[in-house]
């Protein structure tokens, strides 16, 4: 009899990190949500967890985090599962892999990616990305980010992606704004994120009915943001997620927005057909716990 | 005895196809141009030259063709090795690939791709990108694009990419010039190509002294457009050619710039030494030969 496969799975984020145990048909075994304190104590919590529930459950087949950023993907670098440098205190040059390795063991293997490229990884296998080997997923919320799979595999240069911080071009009615971005005032995030919203209207986004002219604008930039994500990466399908795109009648303002801002540049099939090629996040709602599964599968694979 | 290796390699280009034969050593032993009027005729010419060569030099390993585009890379399309949308008569959805096929043989593996695609490559192999799988290769000239190496790999989703369109904010003492991108206005191609110099400043771009300062300005557009591919790919290098890169004076600006611009947002040690960072082509004026040379290689190395 094949035994069961289990898969543990973090979705590390800045004020909690989600701890859980998954099967092969990802079903959530068990599952907790630790405060995000200092990394010693965080990670020591997750770590307790994890090998009770291998007590419990049996052993993992393979860890994936799906941590906040920035962060070293690349398992050649000698800086290879730390974050990198933060705001956030105590977690600059936190070694998240080294830790855990050293709690679980070092023979389990680990995946460790930003939230937006397990993000990716996860709508490929399981969501709205599925037969997509060049697909672009990016979040707009809290900030704005993506991640890319190019051939199949997760994009990683110097570092993953910063979508988020691209620069644009003004709309011509929204020349006096600032932009809340501390590194770069109005590059995307700077214009378009959910507190960018939130600072340009001075209301909450989401008290923002649906024919205030915020919309609009929102889509407008996003459709920049798109884009210039299309001419760098030309991904074969967009898949949009984060609490901003809950308001789910921004999706034919921004494939109108980009419909026109390519200008009949691109007339290819595959991107003709704007309903199939920026859509909503399959996941919602679980792309978190389902990207660090996706990145537990993928540990597996690179393993063989 | 191992018998010598050769290879043919087009340049296609808009007013000529350079043809050549090169030996495992990158020696050119045969080359020719051919004005490039129809697609019929053209390639027709070019088959004749690479029929009599290996008559006389004997077969090919393979032939890589560098050419315009916009054109299909991808094998797997049903419209691969076609020239798609071009304003340029004639060669809307030419079959390039078939033609050369039929002409030299169906068994002769053909690498087909851009110019900027293939000059990546070219670089990565031989010129300034040696070691690096993750790098850019950026054209600044008649017009700019640009071709990109992910994990070793050319880039291409739903096509290759086109970077040079991507759009980019104004800088704040330019802002009356019109652009001259016939699709989108003032795009990086619209606002930085050597014409869009020349109509802005109303002279050729050859022309304006080094203190003039419409080299400040290309500089800070240039640097704009590198710090989105920066920020969507990640390159570990970026190299620039193409006319505009002769004026080696830019180098410096540019690479000031973009620290700039980037805000101190990217730390990393890959990207903080600027001048390994953006480095001048290590292959200027041979950089479509040795592209097409370089699909070839990369043909032979697909089959196997």
């Amino acid at each position: 009899m094949e035994k069961k496969r289990l898969y543990g799975t973090i979705e590390g984020g800045g004020t909690k990190f989600i701890c859980a145990v998954a099967d092969e048909q990802n079903n959530i075994l068990r599952e907790i949500r630790i405060p995000t304190t200092l990394p010693q104590q965080t990670l020591a919590a997750c770590a307790d967890f994890f090998l009770q529930a291998q007590r419990e459950l049996g052993a993992f087949s393979a860890l994936g985090i799906a941590c906040f950023g920035p962060l070293d993907p690349r398992p050649i670098s000698s800086t290879y599962g730390h974050i990198l440098a933060t705001p956030k205190p105590g977690w600059g040059n936190a070694d998240v892999v080294g830790f855990l390795k050293t709690a679980l063991g070092a023979d389990l293997p680990i995946g460790f990616d930003t939230d937006v490229d397990a993000a990716v990884l996860a709508e490929s296998r399981w969501g709205a990305g599925q037969g997509f080997s060049n697909l672009v997923y990016l979040t707009i919320g809290t900030g704005i980010g993506g991640g890319a799979l190019v051939n199949g595999h997760l994009l990683h240069g110097y570092a993953h992606p910063e979508m988020g911080h691209m620069l644009l071009p003004r709309h011509s009615s929204d020349t006096s704004f600032a932009g809340i971005c501390p590194f770069h005032g109005t590059c995307l995030e700077g214009l378009a994120s959910g507190p960018a919203i939130e600072a340009r209207w001075h209301q909450k986004a989401a008290n923002l009915g649906q024919d205030h002219p915020a919309w609009q604008l929102e889509a407008y930039y996003l459709a920049l943001g798109l884009m210039n994500i299309c001419l760098i990466l030309a991904p074969e399908r967009i898949v949009l997620g984060g609490g901003v795109m809950n308001q789910s009648f921004l999706f034919p303002l921004i494939r109108s927005e980009l419909t026109q801002v390519l200008g009949n540049y691109v007339r290819l099939p595959q991107i003709a057909n704007m309903e199939s090629y920026v859509v909503p996040s399959g996941l919602a709602g679980i792309a978190g716990l389902y990207g660090g599964l996706a990145l537990a599968r993928q540990a597996v694979q690179d393993q063989q």
